[in-house]
């Protein structure tokens, strides 16, 4: 997507055709800045620390690590140790695991002179797949937005997205907001409520892709949500997914399910937009997905940009409050209106979902 | 209610007989300061600022700065002028307008000459009547975290509250936190989770409030609420309000709506603090109350301490984000278990409210 009017993906080989150059998505909204990564601790570290984040990205950004990582040893040893290293760096989504397995089993069975070029090789296939993928799923999801405008007499429809589920949390195009920019650029009418998406304010970054697209959009706390569907000002909530279960329970970040709970008291839509490898076949309990709790510090510290437009962060509860941070929670299936997917729109069930993948896990 | 062990009210008269004290809200929870208010414009200020808030404080502080307001000038044109001034500091509390009328009614049968005088003593009258009612609410709400208390085996009844209704948005003891401090006093076992409640961040208040009275407390950021209940760490949800229709409907903090709905879906009990002058006997359709719409700034810039505990303010969102900034939302009497007052706990309805309170408007 666009960034000032130039194409931009989030992740890319650098002009030196080996290390990997990603969008530093700290630095945003404030700053737009590109990073080199150069080993594959350094692509651990910046999954971990968020520099790089979004499910799909992340899956991305371990299988370029894995490549990084035999660059340096192309032996098993290392093969695997760089593979447990990367899984290790986040828990909830289900993308990391998958891309890096991915490559574990291409890999094993290249011999070790052959491995680096082939790392590469399948880490770039990996990038093409998700943007090919996000791309048909923005176009099922087209569809319902286009049926919406026409219930509308033509008029704007309004969906209400949370976090970024944008093209910053995947290679390009997004998940949530792929069919956003394809109604967009087809001229189907449409605004977008941004939530800001306490505690690491994700929306951010939602309303900077929006406004780099030109996609007219307002950004709003999270506790607004609810009030703008009771005023009529929702006709779809549209979200992405770190996990979702075989039964099509979804994991999603933090404030999900109130915005499906509100959803559902209104009678409004709650779609969210599932790529296949998002898909754990391997659960259907949702209770069993390990729930990412991070530092106190997410909560009682908020970075912006202080007067001088510098980075800066102050501390908003008072010292020593006890926190809880969850970083994600389950939207469970009896609130999903359906799961868009890259082969069509699933019910959110388990038969919904093999419906459209025969092949499962 | 005790600051570092000792005893306050968030509003009271000066030494000096005449001027009055109240609590810098806007520098808490980081700084406990008190300001001195010497005239109606003063006063006027403190409740647009946000100096003062909460439903009940800022009647108490309008009827204060109606009694200021005389002290200069005890005419007619005077009274009603204030009168005016300070109604229309903020527009969805239903507590100020009644204070000032009850202020009003009381000195336009009053000779100029006596005004001032009365003016306090009706002033003072009416915060006692505020503390009393706060109290008598309590117990109400006591009786309901005693029968939790039970149900749980004894073990800690978990409370999720939302913004600040405690202490300090009233004179004292607060509406939504006086059964929990009435509960610690008690010995019966309980723990809040506070919200942020984003814009303002008023759950740092409530971490405050409730760590100066030593009851154990998590603070989260809003998007957890809906987690926690899931998770079945939650028991019941409490909040205030600053107008609740003649219907039952709770009109309260931007998000309470969102909890309401969350916890209708976890089958939990919601429950409003709702003291007689919050109700709005001449409102029976809550889409006639006017919601406050404030400031981009709120949402777009965060105030906190900095790294050397001066206090310093972050922008969040991308500079010239169109933004959405309601104050508050609805909760539809269908969502709410019930309404704890000062006359008992009454049922979300015309015939509830009626029963406790025959007299009405």
């Amino acid at each position: 997507m666009r960034v000032a009017g130039t194409p931009h993906r989030t992740i890319a080989l650098a002009r030196d055709g080996w290390s990997v150059e990603v969008i530093d998505q700290t630095a945003l909204p404030h700053r737009f800045e590109l990073i080199r990564l150069t080993s594959s601790a350094e692509a651990a570290r910046a999954i971990r620390d968020m520099v790089v984040r979004g499910a799909p990205l992340i899956g991305a950004t371990a299988a370029y690590g894995m490549a990084l990582a035999l660059r340096d040893d192309p032996t098993d040893r290392c093969l695997y140790a760089a593979a447990r290293a990367l899984v290790a760096t986040r828990p909830t989504a289900v993308n990391l695991g998958r891309a890096v397995r991915a490559m574990l089993d291409h890999l094993r069975a290249v011999s070790p002179r052959q491995r680096v070029a082939a790392a590469y090789a399948r880490a770039g296939a990996l990038c093409e797949e998700d943007v090919a993928a996000n791309r048909a799923l923005g176009g099922h999801g087209l569809a319902i937005l286009r049926g919406l405008a026409e219930r509308n007499g033509g008029g704007p429809v309004n969906v209400l997205t949370h976090c970024n589920a944008g093209w910053l949390a995947t290679v390009d195009w997004g998940t949530a907001l792929a069919p956003v920019y394809l109604a967009a650029r087809e001229g189907v009418p449409v605004h977008v409520w941004v939530t800001e998406t306490r505690p690491r304010n994700q929306g951010a970054l939602t309303a900077w892709e929006l406004s780099h697209e030109g996609v007219p959009h307002t950004f709003t706390v999270d506790n607004a949500a609810g009030h703008l569907m009771r005023l009529g000002k929702v006709d779809v909530v549209l979200v992405g997914t770190d996990r979702t279960t075989a039964a099509g329970d979804v994991c999603n970040k933090i404030g999900t399910y109130l915005l499906a709970a509100a959803a559902r008291d209104n009678h409004l839509p709650f779609y969210a937009a599932v790529p296949g490898p998002s898909i754990d076949w391997e659960t259907d309990d949702s209770a069993a997905i390990p729930i990412e709790e991070r530092q106190a510090r997410e909560v009682t510290h908020v970075a912006g940009l202080d007067g001088d437009e510098r980075a800066a962060t102050v501390r908003v509860a008072p010292d020593g409050t006890p926190i809880a941070n969850f970083g994600f929670d389950i939207t469970p299936a009896r609130l999903v209106t359906g799961l868009i997917t890259e082969r069509g729109v699933a019910g959110a069930s388990r038969e919904g979902l093999r419906g459209l993948y025969p092949d499962g896990a």
